[in-house]
């Protein structure tokens, strides 16, 4: 079996996505993550063009993946040695070395304003000056296939310049994205005819046509041996290559799984969509429901004919089995579900429901009257859990909220200076009991956390008996949207709580008002902890 | 040229998206929106198999599109006519119909339980029933990759009995979403060497491995004449291939630009992006900044080398023109960004700054300061030229806030039911003249709309002279995340307004409160306008 290698650039072409910017911690842990999955290059940045890279390669982790720094050909007018774009990337110390540099004539003379003959010598000097440093080299051929269709023989001979040199890859770049995946395996094979030989050459492309992963493989059919790309296609525009669907494909699915293998293990390929998420809570992004492989809608099975079939073989209607990729099969609940998906959805809560039961149509007539006021339940499954026990009378009344109060103020503070404070009294009555607790917002560094904050203190701080079972409850997200609910705009608040024992889980409220909508979601998450640890209700 | 035929089935198909939920009023304003676009067939959804596909029907919205009904072909052991799953399909009265079918031998014999005889038997029967009632008969032919590479014979025999019968058109659906592009391609040449003309063969593609518009486009290249798909990849699982990027795939890139021609045209085709957008607003979706051709970071040039290329000629880094889709080229601002991106960023928002002016690099210094606070001016665009235009001294101080106080109680009301409200006070000076006022959250019907409702009422109540400038400004999205801000988590709310002269801006708040970082967004929204709108300072 042929060798495929896979160059990570999630650190550097990712980071040209808008709306992301780094920081070296979060760098590193993203390079760490990377060389669990088993990648084997992990591209860190340009080191030199801003102060997060040049902090990342200074703080230089220890992987088993090949640490590369990234930079571009020395200008033309002054050597190698002396060219202190290159001088950075070479000090940067990492035993690999990606130059970009142009191949498409039009570029060289009217973007970079040289003439063609410079542009090459630039290539191989930059190249062998690498080599002569003891690094890997790799030459990123920038525009490679729009440089090709306008002029093969000179973007031929850029490429020549650079394996002449010594470059140990040299990596055919779409870097506008506008290849398509047919054009993309016949130019490649076209350049392995022309004599650079296929387990050198790599493959870059962009989501620019939606094609970047079925370019990339186009490329590997043609006998490129090395992809690049980044974790969940980040990447400048529309995105790079996404490593998270190449790395299934390529190791899952024929004839890629019988003609290549990759450095990643089956172990590590059970923690790619851990691995796809982890990206997305560093950037505190909503991760992708519907992406490929390891998205929480990709054995997502909503329809209630498939939904069924899967009931008797999931191959029916899964490609993979999700567990290879550490994700998971799901049935969501929906007005689109039929019963059966419903007892499935339940006997996953613990609840075992018969066939004929009539709690079934109520719980589907609930959760269909409040998806059109607002509510998402495929979302918020605990929430869906509690709305099913109530229905099924299997949800005790543990305490009453009798009513709260929350006040924001924003003035100036005794110096002169505009400082906020949240305050919020909640009333309970647990069992015959009525409890009046008061919270403020200030956190131990005296920093305002807000209403929500202060609410949410305020709800958990005298529970009486149930008190020790809330005491590990945590609220890591809060997420708002504005939404349709009947025919007013609402506000739909999802909250998800962690324990100590590890569990997550989500719950939704629904209100015109902001803070109520969060405080139906934070009750929600509260009732659904002393359910799961067996409170027993005053 | 050849015709290729665009099937889009958003309102059926992409209705099986986990959390999509269309009400039968949106399903009419989609396939108004589709029928604008100019796609050949909609598909409207299953008559029957749920009340809001079935009023979508009993509305019956005149479009120039063929409307189409989806449907399965008839039971085993019923005839055509007396199949009532059938008999509601026929009933909706579209002038087309499609049903789907098995053609995997192993689901027949699994999943349905009948013989493989009887199976082919049903798929004849059912198309010759539509045909004898006057409808254009399409059959989707279910599994048929899966089911072509276990038995092709069989495969094969069910697509003929439907073209026998008369089937318009045979679709190659590949359901699960496993087969990759080149396996698609081989494969519908197989089919039509076999004797199914590619002209009566179309492809229903999912987005399981992520290349489902590439798959589409191979079956194309093989043949095929008609691609199914829907608006933005919506679907089961990972979604269906994405019309959206198809669309101008075919039309504006070669080979496919010359070899074929669509219903489209290019008027339509720079509706693409609004009608994307569209979309997403129905689904209160926050659009993906990079899906293909039309997302807000398709052609947004976030990489300092990029940007200064582009201005030199947008050919660069550009695979078509943006306007042709209906989108806009855009430098985001950000801490990437060098001095020529924030240039030509200013420039854009009317404020022209000499090439040496030191105030460049101040702004460059503050973004960078504020988005590792957690503000984010990629997307704030309106939030980002305020900031600009205080440190080039362009921004006057229109009023100043003294204080604020929200107040939000929920409590019961003299008929012993929850009720909520909010109150807000705010205090601003404008020139010398204190103002103080109140507003409480009740909207005309009564309804409590929440405390930032009350405080965006108190602080737009009476801002004197400004009054007439802020009349029309309205609130139309409101989002919110929690991200990191330095060390601490902090809350950053963005706010999208409008005018009555069609504007729309964006602005950004971050606090840990929320309630303090959603005035701040409102606050940049009203100054924004004044600005805007040329207001006197006092």
């Amino acid at each position: 079996m042929d060798r495929v290698y896979l160059y990570d650039t999630t650190l550097r072409d990712g980071q040209q996505t808008q709306g992301v910017q780094f920081s070296t911690e979060e760098k590193v842990q993203i390079a760490r993550a990377l060389d669990a999955l088993g990648v084997d290059y992990v591209e860190g940045g340009w080191p030199g063009a801003n102060p997060t890279d040049s902090a990342f390669f200074e703080a230089l982790p220890k992987l088993d993946a090949t640490l590369t720094a990234f930079g571009m050909t020395k200008r033309v007018g002054r050597s190698a040695e002396n060219d202190d774009v290159l001088a950075a990337v070479v000090n940067a110390g990492t035993p690999a070395v990606c130059l970009v540099g142009k191949t498409h004539d039009f570029h060289v003379t009217d973007a970079l304003g040289v003439t063609l003959e410079d542009n090459v010598a630039a290539i191989g000097d930059s190249v062998r000056h690498l080599v002569q440093n003891g690094r890997e080299a790799l030459f990123d051929a920038e525009h490679f296939f729009d440089g090709y269709k306008a002029n093969p023989g000179y973007a031929l001979d850029c490429l020549r310049a650079a394996m002449e040199a010594g470059a140990r890859w040299i990596v055919l770049c779409d870097t506008n994205g506008g290849t398509l995946p047919e054009e993309i395996g016949r130019i490649t094979g076209e350049v392995i005819a022309a004599g650079v030989p296929g387990d050198r050459l790599g493959i870059h492309t962009h989501n620019d046509t939606e094609t970047a992963v079925a370019g990339s493989l186009a490329a590997v059919m043609a006998g490129a041996r090395q992809v690049q790309g980044t974790l969940n296609g980040l990447g400048e525009r529309c995105g790079n290559a996404n490593l998270v669907s190449l790395i299934p494909t390529l190791m899952l699915k024929e004839p890629y799984a019988s003609l290549f293998e990759t450095g990643i293990t089956q172990d590590a390929l059970a923690g790619l969509t851990r691995t796809s998420r982890l990206l997305d809570e560093i950037l505190n992004r909503v991760p992708q429901k519907q992406a490929a492989y390891v998205g929480a809608s990709a054995f997502a099975h909503k329809a209630g004919l498939h939904a069924s079939a899967i009931a008797k073989d999931p191959a029916t209607y899964e490609h993979v089995d999700p567990g290879v990729v550490g994700n998971a099969r799901i049935i969501p609940m929906s007005n689109q579900a039929g019963q059966s998906n419903l007892r499935k959805r339940l006997a996953d809560a613990g609840l075992e429901v018969d066939p004929g039961d009539p709690a079934l149509g109520r719980i589907l007539d609930v959760v269909k009257a409040r998806e059109a006021d607002g509510y998402a339940y495929d979302t918020a499954q605990a929430s869906f859990e509690l709305l099913a026990r109530r229905e099924l009378g299997l949800l005790p009344a543990f305490f009453e909220v009798k009513r709260y109060r929350v006040t924001v103020e924003r003035r100036k503070n005794k110096y002169d200076r505009m400082v906020s404070l949240s305050e919020a009294v909640v009333v309970v009555k647990v069992g015959d009991e009525k409890k009046l607790s008061v919270s403020e917002s200030m956190d131990e560094s005296g920093n305002d956390r807000g209403p929500v904050n202060a609410l949410s203190k305020a709800l958990a701080k005298d529970l009486g008996p149930y008190q020790q079972a809330i005491e590990d409850l945590r609220l890591v997200d809060f997420k708002v949207r504005i939404t349709q609910g009947g025919t007013e705009a609402v506000t739909r608040v999802i909250i998800d709580s962690e324990d100590g024992k590890g569990r997550r889980w989500s719950t939704v409220g629904v209100s015109a008002n902001l803070v109520d909508a969060s405080f139906e979601a934070l009750l929600d998450a509260i009732t659904w902890k002393l359910v799961r640890d067996g409170a027993t209700p005053v």
